[in-house]
This record gives structure tokens, C-alpha cells and sequence, in this order.
């Protein structure tokens, strides 16, 4: 695969838009949709996260993968609401319902910036790693979110009035936490190199405490594979 | 109206984010919205546009309706493929089929960061000043596309997991270019401070023979309305 294919496909290989995130799950789709054969483009969005070290992260994962990745940058401090680019503390407890580290309309912004740039390169395929199965609440990780997305954009673009399918993958949706883990290792996904706390210091070391670190170990412990976490000194994690 | 208002609602009004591009059509949705009764809250997202006039105009348009301006900074350069955002030369008429003045996937873009304004906002309504007459082309532009970005947004946030329609408002889509100015017109609308040309100067001021330019001089000419676009000194408007 080459690594700085970027241009609009003039081969007869389907191309992918993965959205990257630097986390455990979408390292994954990534792997898995470089091994159904798709060229992947891997895009990350800069929203004004509070840690460089996601999009590290991001970064690392792509290259591992030998593919070049995009970073569109978009703040969404500018309109606010949640604890995660907001001032607001991120919680160590889920609590009920919908946490306060949901981002306003995350997905359907990924997706929609997703389709931009499948437009762009002619690609026929966006993959997401959302997941119904450890979603914490969150609305747009749900199967009918996606096939609504899925329906608009294929009446948003230029492909759209031409015929051309585009098509949402999302290979994690109904997979549990170890599921994915499980996967990934068996393609060879070097999880060291990914970051999924909510409060990773400058290094993209982990808190060990968040939820987002809690359903990691627990993913690891269930999964039966070595967790390879990068956890900040005094920082035991609690699976 | 207060100037001012940009909370969560706490009062029994309908608030509405519009989405205000500082041209013709958005600021007579604007217009409309108020007419309504809904509280308004225009949004602008600057995505890498040529030039900072656009974003002035919309600033002059909010201020003049006694609204404040959110913007939104995203940089669709770096996905390219548009020549109001990369360095193709702007045509001066209209060809056949979809022209590169496209943005890629553009109005998903746009809807999707209201829909994020609108759930911090808890707002229940988002305008936007699409038409389907004078649409150039433009697939995002359709009645079947806002209804399924509609039923997207739907099943996307908060709002919508807790049983509460969002509405996606489009008062221009069967509306000539004509009717859209005696429309704006009647609600008082000051269409001096709008900027509707491809390749305005740095003072707003419009070429006169863009396609943008054409389509409204000949609006204001089939409205039966004093043109009062502010053109560069030599630059004839050709409608």
C-alpha cells in the first residue's frame, strides 16, 4: 500500500475514509478495513480536545498502518457543552443516562467531514468505530443513527446525482469491548501506541481511573490479553 | 429582543439556529425566523473562504437584527476540492452539470455544526436558506436531502433520545430569486449589508459578473427592486 496515496483512486481498488481518533477502536476498523482490501485515507478532527495526545496518538496508528493521516481542524469550544472541550471536570464514575463528555452532535460532524473528503478522493466507503455495546448513552452510536446518516448522504453529493453508492462501515457496532480487542490483536493492532483516557498527560500516558480507562482494562481483562497501557506512575489501574 | 441571548432558553419561546453565510438568501431567512416569533441565533462557519467580506457581512447582518454572531472556525482547505476554497480560477458562467464553486458535502457541514449549536442551545428549530429553484446544481441544496437530514438529526442528540423534535426550517426552498427579495424586502431586510458575490474586494464590494452576481441583479430586476449592491468602481453589472 502506498503511504502517500491521497488522490482521487485511479485504480479499481475501493477507497476508504476511516475516522481516527487515536483510540483503541478506531486503530481497529482501521486494521480491519485495510484487511477486506480497502485503501484507506484515515482522517482525524481536531475539536479543540484537551490533549495534543489523542492526535499523537492518531498520528501513530496511521503511520503504523503505512497511510498518511488528514487533520481538519474545527473548534467546538466556540459553542460549548461539553466536558471534554469544555472547563468542565471530567467525571471518574458513570453516572445515568447521557454523560457529560458527550460532544453536541460529535458524530454527525465526524461523519459529515467524513463525507467531504470521500467526496474529494471519490471514495466509496466511510468507516467509524461506533459501538452500541459499551456506548455510554451516546445517541449517535446507535445502528439506526448510522443507516440515517447513511440515507442522507447518499442525497448529499455530487456521487450521490451520479449514482454512485456511499457506504458506513462500522465493523465494531455490535462487538463488545474484548470482542475488539481480540480482533485487533489478531491483525496485529499494537494497542501501545493508541490513547482512549479522557485525561492522558502530555505524553498520552493514562489516568488508569476514568471511564474511558476503566472499559479499556476491562476490555484487556476479558479479552485475555495483556493490557499495554501506558499508565502514569501512581496511577494503578482499576479494571 | 435581546442582543445578547445565547443561553439555554429558559422562557416558553421557540429558539432557532440560523445559519448566516453574510449573502442575500440567509439574511432573508433571518428576517423570517423573527417574523415567526422564533428567538434567533445566527451561525456562520468560516471554512476557509477567499475572502473575510463574507464573514463581515454576516457580522453586519446579525448586528442589524439585533442578534449575535457565532463563527465557526473549520478549514475545509485541507481536504480541498472546491475552487471557493482551493486556487481554481472562479468561473463567470454557469456550465452545465454541478460547477466547482461546490463545496464538498457542504450543507451536511453546515447543518451538522447547527446541530450542535441548537443541542447546547437546547433550541428546536435550525434555518437555512437553501433553495431549490436557483440551486445551480447543487445536490444538498433538494427538499429529499433536508428531510433526511432531518430524520438524521432525529435520532442524533439528546434532545432526540429524550423525545424532542428537532425541525430543520428552509423558507426559500421553492422560492424564485425574486420572490426571496420582495419577501426580505417587506420584512425590512437591508440587502446593502449582504454580500452575494464570488470574488468581493476587501471593502464587500461585488464583481458584477460572477454567476453569484448575475443571479441576483437579475432577481432584483424581476422583484422590481432598486439594486443595492455595492459594485467596484468599472465593474458593470451585467444581470
Amino acid at each position: 500500500m502506498n503511504p502517500s496515496q491521497t488522490q482521487v483512486p485511479d485504480d479499481n481498488q475501493e477507497h476508504a475514509v476511516v475516522l481516527l481518533s487515536g483510540g483503541l477502536d478506531s486503530a481497529t476498523v482501521l486494521a480491519m478495513a485495510q484487511a477486506q482490501g480497502l485503501v484507506c485515507h484515515p482522517l482525524a478532527v481536531d475539536y479543540g480536545q484537551r490533549h495534543r495526545s489523542e492526535l499523537e496518538a492518531a498520528q501513530r496508528v496511521a503511520a503504523a498502518a503505512g497511510t498518511e493521516l488528514k487533520v481538519l481542524q474545527l473548534d467546538l469550544r466556540a459553542i460549548g457543552g461539553s466536558a471534554l472541550t469544555d472547563d468542565i471536570d471530567v467525571p471518574e464514575q458513570a453516572g445515568a443516562g447521557i454523560p457529560v463528555t458527550y460532544v453536541p452532535a460529535r458524530n454527525t460532524v465526524m461523519l459529515s467531514l467524513a463525507l467531504g473528503y470521500a467526496e474529494v478522493l471519490d471514495a466509496g466507503v466511510i468507516a467509524i468505530g461506533v459501538n452500541a455495546v459499551d456506548y455510554s448513552g451516546y445517541p449517535d452510536c446507535r445502528p439506526e443513527f448510522i443507516e440515517a446518516f447513511e440515507a442522507t448522504a447518499n442525497l448529499a453529493t455530487r456521487a450521490a446525482v451520479e449514482g454512485r453508492r456511499l457506504q458506513v462501515l462500522t465493523p465494531l457496532i455490535h462487538l463488545s469491548k474484548a470482542e475488539i480487542i481480540r480482533a485487533g490483536t489478531g491483525l496485529g493492532v499494537d494497542y501501545a501506541l493508541t490513547v482512549s483516557c479522557y485525561q492522558a498527560d502530555e505524553d498520552g500516558r493514562a489516568c488508569g481511573r476514568c471511564d474511558s480507562c476503566r472499559i479499556r482494562r476491562a476490555g484487556f481483562d476479558a479479552a485475555g490479553v495483556a493490557d499495554p497501557t501506558r499508565y502514569r506512575a501512581g496511577a494503578s489501574p482499576t479494571g
